[in-house]
């Protein structure tokens, strides 16, 4: 495989070279991300300075690529550094310490952040392939989660459960810590797993996601174990919420900024009443990290564009009652949606 | 609870203040870590930033400590910093892009990377009792383990058992991706693990450990998945390797550096002619980070104090054929060693 994006970013970017150290930066720069390591890309190619320790498993992995490991070199590397006219870093991701060894040596640093979020934010097919697998895992997961859910069990319990089934799916890691909530826990977005345990009639909302290859996937389900007739107004809102989130995918179009993709979902649930209670954004990018560009949120000035993956995730929440959210990660694909989750109901599930 | 760390690394930072944003830091100088906090520490004690999300929780889980939640605000937060005639910042852990707007705000920004390391190398007592529960937790998810390994079983999914009992038994999360070994799988440090299928007569290394509010534990075992009898050279090599594990808890003691304290280990086991197959540290400071201060190694000048947490962890690779290692996490009190490990077993287990 042909990893393009180190051309990619160079080209943006404008400098001789583009030089990280940054774990996901240099995934994506090599296709891999040994401990220690760190990449160089000019227009010579990729070079992945690595150690002894990772050097077989590199050389086996990225055979065939444009990529070429070599064994570490502090100094080596530091004067080819300084040989640049220019050195594109990211600002964000170097630490300052390291800033300053590279400016000692006499590199010429320049903050290309922009370009590389620009970059990272249109996805390569194989970068796909990585995401749908990690879409697929975590749906497999929950669905095997489902019918062990049993009343008097934690929220880390369920949480343990579904990262386990994640993990013997053939996950890497999680994207990020689960959130599993019970009841009026869910009225916060970002409640943390706690050691509540489920009643009959709770609502449950469980924002998961789980990592292949180091990329990412985000999907949230909201349900009922148990429907003890309680459930009138939340089940009003789970339907425009449910609405907005199916608006989206028919009406999210390439082309659009991300002002107009959030409106879709969030004019529909003002007009429904809701609006107030839809307090974060419809979707953030989702990638080598579970929140990168593009914003799709009302300040989201950016344009989407085939290629680029996102959450759509509506949300309604009322504070101490009840919380709902619904999230699928998509991407453009000729000029619309396509959802990575296919396998789980997002009609409301009564256990 | 009163968190001195904050008054700690003040006094040892000769700063005016110390500020930081880093995620563990922030749980070093607060005890808590919310997202996107801040935190600095002056002569009047520690203000921890963070936003409407966290207010509610934080001041509840801070009631009582000397540190004051406050309500973020960029400009004000930057007009404090400027006011102060020295603020120390981790150069390590302090992004170039954040380095770049203190500066820009006027702030005096000096470098107590050392200084931290020195302080957060020498644990209090509730640091002390964090490690110690997660240092249980990982047993008891090792005890729950055994019985359930059964020929056929995947690297992968003994890892995938081995998370979930440690996230049931109330870990936050994992210290580093757990590393399960099949065979000659084991001979590499560092391997990944993957899918390869465990047969009779297979050794199994497990190096693995969990959170408990941020703080790590580290532990490794070695054992055998039935006897084939072809583990003549492997039982020796154990017994070795287990004499240096245990000669450490022995013989080293506080006011020792980490080379003496490595060499209890390494001068045994050169002296068994195993000298060259033990190619790593003997260990490795344990708090927050899996990987801190101190070393021990032939190369840790530093002095080894009471109150410091690190591994006991010998290691004996003979490439493509086996390897071992057996770690406790450790801590010095009173001069001598104390293990946090007291439920697993050290001598070889044959399941």
């Amino acid at each position: 495989m042909t990893y393009t994006n180190g051309k990619k970013v160079l080209s943006l970017s404008g400098c001789e070279a583009v030089y990280t150290s940054c774990v996901y930066l240099l995934r994506y720069l090599t296709g891999i991300d040994p401990e220690n390591g760190c990449a160089i890309v000019d227009k010579t190619g990729t070079t992945l300075y690595t150690d002894m320790r990772y050097m077989e498993a590199a050389e086996k992995l990225l055979k065939g690529s444009d990529v070429t490991p070599v064994l570490y070199k502090q100094d080596e590397l530091l004067k080819r550094l300084a040989s640049y006219q220019s050195v594109g870093i990211s600002f964000n991701e170097t630490a300052h310490i390291e800033y300053l060894s590279l400016e000692k040596a006499g590199a010429k640093l320049q903050n290309v952040d922009a370009q590389l979020s620009k970059a990272m934010s249109v996805k390569d097919a194989w970068e796909i392939e990585n995401i749908a697998k990690a879409c697929n895992i975590a749906e497999d997961a929950f669905l095997a989660l489902l019918p062990e859910i049993k009343e008097g069990m934690t929220e880390t319990e369920v949480s343990a459960l579904l990262e386990y089934n994640m993990r013997k799916g053939g996950a890497q890691g999680l994207s990020f810590p689960t959130i599993v909530a019970f009841g009026a826990h869910a009225s916060v977005p970002h409640h943390e797993t706690g050691n509540s345990k489920l009643k009959f009639g709770d609502e449950i909302l469980i924002d998961f996601g789980c990592k292949v290859n180091g990329y990412c996937s985000d999907i949230t389900r909201t349900f009922l174990f148990g429907d003890d007739k309680k459930h009138d107004e939340f089940k009003k809102a789970y339907d425009a919420v449910l609405t907005a989130h199916t608006l989206v995918k028919e009406k999210l179009k390439s082309g659009m900024t991300g002002i107009e993709g959030d409106a879709i979902a969030r004019n529909y649930l003002t007009e429904k009443g809701y609006g107030k209670l839809f307090t974060h954004s419809l979707g953030h990018g989702i990638g080598l990290n579970v929140h990168e560009q593009p914003s799709v949120s009302p300040r989201g000035e950016n344009v989407l564009l085939d290629g680029m993956v996102f959450s759509d995730e509506p949300g309604v929440y009322v504070a101490g009652e009840y919380g709902i959210r619904i999230e699928d990660t998509v991407a453009l694909k000729n000029g619309n949606i396509e959802s990575f989750m296919f396998k789980t109901d997002r009609n409301l599930i009564i256990l």
